[in-house]
């Protein structure tokens, strides 16, 4: 059984807030909304029931009637997330829900031998692994723009700027294959996070699945089984490892994201105007409707921002788990994860839209060049430093014979990122 | 003119997210609503109609005719919200709709001068305003229940305990008046934050209010008249001090009210059992119902662990704004500052709720003391360093006799708050 | 007594490494020395001698000995550091020297009734009020350049930025005195937090005094004056809402300290080249002589960079104190407060380095504005919506005449800085 | 070429200052010292001749000339230090001074075609390198004396502990499987970060390798032989997902040090008193000398606390690089990168210590289980909730029978663990 795609079922909240335009792009806020946590948490449950009548525990018609009743639309939300007060967590009122749901002698099966956090935070796995997904994809599409731009632009000569200075020249194709290189770095760390650390929890009352005993670890195999996540060698209820790593990957995305969207906002600079945005509808302002802003950029950026403090909460609670439940540690843990994933995969799609809507200026990169004679004398000081300028005419060089290997640094990222198209996707 | 109540007129979302109960607690989420940020912005809106009327740029009735238009519930925010991205803020949409709601001259008039930084900021301004108001009385409440622990246990002797070990007697009251002063240093700290920060921003496209030349600053001065809020010397569109010191006193509260929530799951252990809460109904488990879990101090945790990474990117935006609007640290403000809000606000709802209905055991205090003889070795140990045990016989001392200035540290604490509650309130 | 000036006596460490140049500028690294948190404890424990003999606990002369060997050259940090590891802190060993270097009577009356923590928690408040001042003064001297060129520049005319975009005119004096706006918030929040926060601490083992009963609290009072620093009504050892208050301050002072810096990175920008550092024989690059980094704004951003993850750690850090002493969050403190003392006091160095030598090119400035034409495009657009180009002929409306209130702004910043000049320094 | 083992020529500065008994354990402060950082950027710089050497760029011998200046100890690191203040980096000055030690025809060779971020960003992965193989080895030094805790304690029953109240019974066995879960995990992932992020850096100044075109791609594949690094498709300048991934990877590790440590100062409370720390010589306090403080677990829990702000900066750098080289984001990089690497290191080398000497009381941890009869009641109530209690008499059930899958999950722990030993180490 795999859990069903709440996000196709239910109403997607995202982009309904007052600032949800900037902050709840692109598909992920639906996956990761309290109808996705529900029905991942409703998922859990009946794979449980399964895996528990798999392994004898109970006739599999009781199973099925509990995966019958595992639909979130049943369930009331809010209520049971004014009822989650008492327990401190959701998981509490919804078993009760669930087992007056089913009724009858299979309600009495339900959840049996779990605890509150095998159910919660193997939904967080659900609803992390369909969103990073979503995520990778969207990194993804914003590598094949990146791609395309390093493709189209091989040759379109500009200035390299280090420190925000014209140093040497390079191409707006080597540019965007740094890009594209950033951004297939994050989308190899996101899939194999999200090939990696998804796992079932299930250890009971204190991680000891006393009350399933002997049948625990069969069960806990049979549970990875229905959803199609891995099975730990132990519970890791205290061993946060698995959401650090997944934090940390998505911090990674970040930085690979937020690279293209600052040199956007900086290319599209008045003075500098090497490119622009180039969606339609989109960068006017309330008092100067002339402008065209690097919206897209912006709100990547916007949203990348945010994943720094977010990974470190989530570290910082990772570290604070006592003795075989925390005391706080692990509740502080959901809120900055769900918002990590949707500011990483607001962020992508943002980049995404802006990277494919470059319009791309290789006459001004070109004249930008010239106009400054600085990268002229940049090459002139760098004759002595290398072999490439033995017996060149300097004064007469054309910056557009002077850049070095970035034709093969194009194609080398431009194949990787052509493999990972076909492989890792 | 002051800013409508928002929170009064709208239904408050606190509380109904899957998992709201723990994050949402209190009134700050009503108070940091999309309704909310969406009235503060139409008050801001109206207030600099009515300032402009005031300065003579129109006849009053037009700011009349604006002000009345100035309603959340006329506006549907899922519009605004979904309009916002084309723009990348929901200031445009928000001001194309309400000069068409005014119509007529008087629409001509809204948002005359003003670039949406200027009415979010301002708005953000007014939102703080109301929900540091809450979050202060919600720190004085749980700082009233720490006074009461305070006086009623004044010679309830226990353990002191440093490095989580027996050190020498104290009492529970000291204990309760250590948290009393941390909430009152936190109380007085956003008391001054929201005396002193909340302030208008007004400075048009550039930061130069030259549309309303000669009668910016005048305007400015109106403005800041009709919403109650301080008249700043310059435009602070990318000057974020006042944004920043409310983030730091935000993660000043977050320390001072995770203290007394760590004590309380420390001394509410199974084998400490010196205090535990005792809310009506909350603290079960869903294994395990003999459990009374403390879940309050737990969810107070669970909220304060979540400030640090929010103030550091608050305080990261801050640094990172180009020229005069930044292309992305704004608006990567907003969110973080809103759960800021919320976290701060719903760890003192929760303590509130933990200290009011702590239950204290002074036998067991006294029994655990006397039970390891800790103390008294200790007591015997620091006869050679100090005046106090000159001639005692330590080993008839009873370690109710050796607490030192307790006394007088609770009834200095106790009159700080009392003076607070006169004065500071 | 007031504490000896640790760093005038003692050889300073900063700029000796090899990361230092960046990172250690200024005087704080030489007042946050080893030395000067030796000299700071010494300081604490001569002072605390004195205090108890002026309450009459022993003779005047072993406070004088005790005094008499408090000096940082008398003894060797790094046998204290490697004796440290056996307690935890240093203390514990420190106080063993000292006992042996003051032999005698006296000797039996070193540290009597203190804690450790009470001795570095007293000693860290010394070293941050030092740290402080030189701080304030340096971020003083900041804004006295940024003063400066607001004041030179009242009539160099420029394009304001929104979004990296050209938008309407503003002049270079406008920029500079938002820089000083900012500059003088963080002075004036560092100043404030230097005369409310640095307090004594001394508790005794738990907190209580009870080794010092009856006289804890004049002793603290008596501490309080020898040091000059202020007696809290409590011990404050889990109460860290002074750390933390220090720490977001210097948070804010790390935004306000990038703004600049950021806007010299991209005025300095080859194509725009309207500002560059003149600091004479700095900013080469290793590959082209010809360009001309602007290092000290760079080296700045370098710094305030590391600020926000400090603050956000000695926030967390500050939520995490258990019971009457934490097991393992005081000591989490040390480093972090001390790393964002020097940080922003190596950030405020190099800003004042920067702007002190900044060259500016108004006529570029114009140039570029002439250039684009954005700006005239811009006034255009804002005709409709202030009263302040009615009847004016906008073509031929030079950008010069359209800078609103620009003047009033820089001087009331000038004012403001003046003000503070004589008054708050 | 391998680099030479800059830790053993040099003097370690661990452990010399006043506080780095706590913060500077173990083998990587010597590892991440100055001298090793220079050491590093020496050994790249003679990689590169040789690189050039064997490209045929210019004779082997010129290669051996600089080779053989390239040792650490031939320079001046406070002159280079000092120097670095006018580039704003040690590589600019450090460059000229070897330069001038190699002399003649040679010198002239010295850093071709390099630029100053490819020199240290090449260096910065020698010495994460190195720094993570002593990690690791730190790590799992901690593993192994958790993996002896679990097998010689596969049967003390104990209470497991949720929310800090006592619930069903398990063992220590178990709970030190579940730490070495975590160290496992945490030396896992260090282990596969030391092997794929580790890379050559060479761009030239604007990352195009002009100045050694055609030979560039064949000398960085001959560095990366030379210095045993991976060999980038791109060079990754402005790329920072390897730092990134490093950073996240050690935020994780804190997270698992933390976990134990926090463990044991629960289990040595005085009133719980199943462990405590057996190091001899350590543990005791300035005032009370009768208590054995858990300073080992307190040390290992003040450098884990600076993990996760520490992380953060270095993502938040990441996402700051301008176009061809970064203006502020690479220099924020350099400290909290190093700080990151000591803190980690120190907190595995501080719970290796603590672990290794962990005095473990099966008697106490029975008796607490029994003394509360919490247990029992839990038994009781998970009756109905599983199979494992059909037909039992709960009233006679010893709780050393109810301890479900602990067993096996600690053979799966020591399995992993030893597995790992024998293959991934």
């Amino acid at each position: 059984m795999r859990p069903s795609s709440s996000s196709s079922d239910s109403p997607v909240p995202a982009g309904s807030g007052l600032f949800d335009a900037v902050s709840r792009r692109g598909p992920v806020p639906g996956l990761v909304s309290d109808v996705a946590y529900l029905q991942a948490m409703l998922d859990t449950e009946a794979a449980l029931a399964r895996a528990q009548a798999r392994a004898g525990l109970f006739p599999a018609d009781h199973a099925d009637a509990i995966a019958e009743a595992c639909h979130a639309g049943r369930f009331d939300i809010a209520e049971i997330g004014r009822a989650a007060a008492a327990a401190g967590n959701p998981v509490v009122p919804l078993v009760g829900l669930l087992r007056a749901a089913v009724g009858g002698a299979a309600g009495g099966y339900v959840h049996a031998g779990a605890t509150s956090q095998d159910i919660l935070d193997t939904a967080i796995m659900l609803v992390a692994r369909s969103a990073l997904t979503a995520i990778v994809a969207e990194v993804d599409a914003a590598g094949d723009a990146a791609a395309r731009l390093a493709a189209d632009h091989r040759h379109s000569v500009m200035a390299g700027r280090t420190l925000l200075q014209q140093a040497l020249p390079t191409t707006f194709g080597a540019k965007a294959a740094g890009w594209l290189s950033g951004l297939d770095d994050a989308a190899a760390l996101l899939g194999s996070v999200r090939h990696r650390c998804p796992s079932v929890q299930l250890g009971g009352g204190a991680g000891t699945l006393a009350s399933l005993h002997p049948h625990g670890p069969e069960i806990v195999a049979f549970l990875a089984e229905e959803l199609g996540l891995a099975a730990p060698a132990l519970p890791w209820h205290t061993n946060r490892s698995r959401i650090g790593e997944l934090a940390g990957a998505l911090g990674v995305a970040a930085g690979a994201l937020a690279k293209p969207a600052r040199d956007v906002t900086l290319l599209a600079q008045t003075e500098v105007a090497e490119a622009r945005e180039g969606t339609p509808g989109r960068g006017g302002s309330s008092t100067m409707p002339h402008k065209r802003n690097p919206v897209a950029a912006i709100a990547t950026l916007a949203n990348t921002t945010q994943a720094p403090g977010l990974v470190a909460t989530v570290l910082a609670a990772a570290g604070g788990h006592e003795h075989e439940r925390a005391a706080g540690a692990w509740h502080a843990e959901w809120h900055p994860l769900r918002e990590l994933l949707v500011s990483v995969g607001a962020a992508a799609a943002w980049l995404a839209d802006c990277l494919t809507h470059l319009e791309v200026d290789p006459d001004r990169m070109r004249a930008n060049l010239d106009l400054t004679g600085g990268a002229r004398q940049a090459v002139e000081e760098q004759r002595r430093v290398g072999p490439s300028l033995a017996g060149v005419d300097v004064a007469k060089l054309d910056p557009a014979e002077y850049l070095g290997a970035t034709d093969e640094f194009i194609a080398a990222a431009l194949r990787r990122h052509s493999d990972r198209s076909e492989s890792e996707r």
